[in-house]
């Protein structure tokens, strides 16, 4: 039974918490967890090594590895591209750590597309009010920034409901070891586990013919 | 967010465990779960409470339960009528607690009709060598009773494939807290708390629109 490990999308509200639980995941459980590393062709950043924050690309080379399908998934912001690519992903599955991307749901839904098993995790505060709150700061903000804010909020929850769990993130320290738990679950789904009881099965059969017994 | 508790079917192999299993779930939460108890025709045995084992009815009275679709699955065995009564199991429901149906898969399979958000769990040693060894008892059964067994093994499975978790109980203990995270975790799970998105998204709209900033 030697499985893979899961490739998992953590979107969520700004303010939801949501780059906090992946962090503490990493540092809490660092032999069953790797972050997703983003190639990008915005310049590094002092203190940014490659490979680490980011794998730096010119804009050519990253042009090419969207033309040769080598991203998950890629979006444009001002000037830069971003992507996920898949060769790291793909080598962290395999040396059995869940993969974790913090991406938002359009992207998410283009990964899922071509990876059916990937799991969606939608992270969210308890309440409007208390997210209102957040995004509010400590009063410092201008009702403009704050109804800005607020319509961005609405944005990123829109198709949410097709993710397979909300999580809802009272308290911190509860909401980590409850992401880690369902991931820990997934890996008990019946779907990722047919060949396990296929062999079982199969193999009672033999005995049952008596030719093992 | 107050929620039902869920429906649970625990099956599968004998020798797997399931019964230990759920034993141990009552008694480490006690507070999270309750045991279905059965409606049955049979005489009570010496030590055995109504509506403690199981509830007690005669022939009469469980057909008239059958007929008005008081019973969430029966069988017949030998002269015997054995069922779930739906009004306990609602009961338990509403109380928040995980009501834990310990039945064969096709049982399970008239329930999920019934009940779509039944969540089913299939229980299995680590390996058909370990369950065969385990049917086999001490050495001191003959070939034909192991036989019987491995036989009746496969027809146990038969099906398992549509349940939502495959269970490896390898070791008790871990095992025990492995089923209890994963029923935590499906009360996470999107399609169980669409009304929590939907009134957070509600609220955040309301909010947009300035009404109530």
């Amino acid at each position: 039974m030697r499985e893979n490990g899961l490739l998992i999308v953590l979107s969520g509200f700004s303010g939801s918490g949501k780059g906090t639980i992946m962090k503490e995941l990493l540092s809490r459980y660092p032999e069953q967890y790797a972050l997703s590393i983003s190639a990008t062709t915005r310049q590094p950043r002092a203190g940014e090594a490659e490979g680490r924050e980011y794998f730096f690309k010119t804009k050519e080379e990253f042009l090419r590895m969207i033309e040769q399908d080598e991203l998950l998934e890629y979006a444009q912001y001002v000037d830069n591209y971003y992507g996920t690519p898949k060769a790291y992903v793909r080598e962290q599955l395999k040396a059995r750590k869940n993969v974790i991307l913090e991406i938002e749901i359009q992207g998410a839904l283009k990964i899922r597309e071509q990876f059916p098993e990937t799991l969606l995790l939608f992270v969210t505060p308890p309440s409007a009010e208390i997210l209102k709150d957040r995004l509010a700061g400590r009063g410092t903000e201008t009702k403009e920034v704050i109804h800005s804010r607020l319509a961005r909020a609405v944005e990123e929850a829109d198709g949410c409901e097709v993710y397979d769990y909300l999580v809802v993130n009272d308290d911190l320290d509860a909401c980590v070891e409850e992401v880690h738990h369902i991931i820990l679950s997934e890996r008990s789904r019946m779907a990722r586990r047919l060949d396990t009881i296929e062999e079982i099965k199969n193999q009672l059969k033999q005995y049952v013919k008596g030719e093992e017994i």
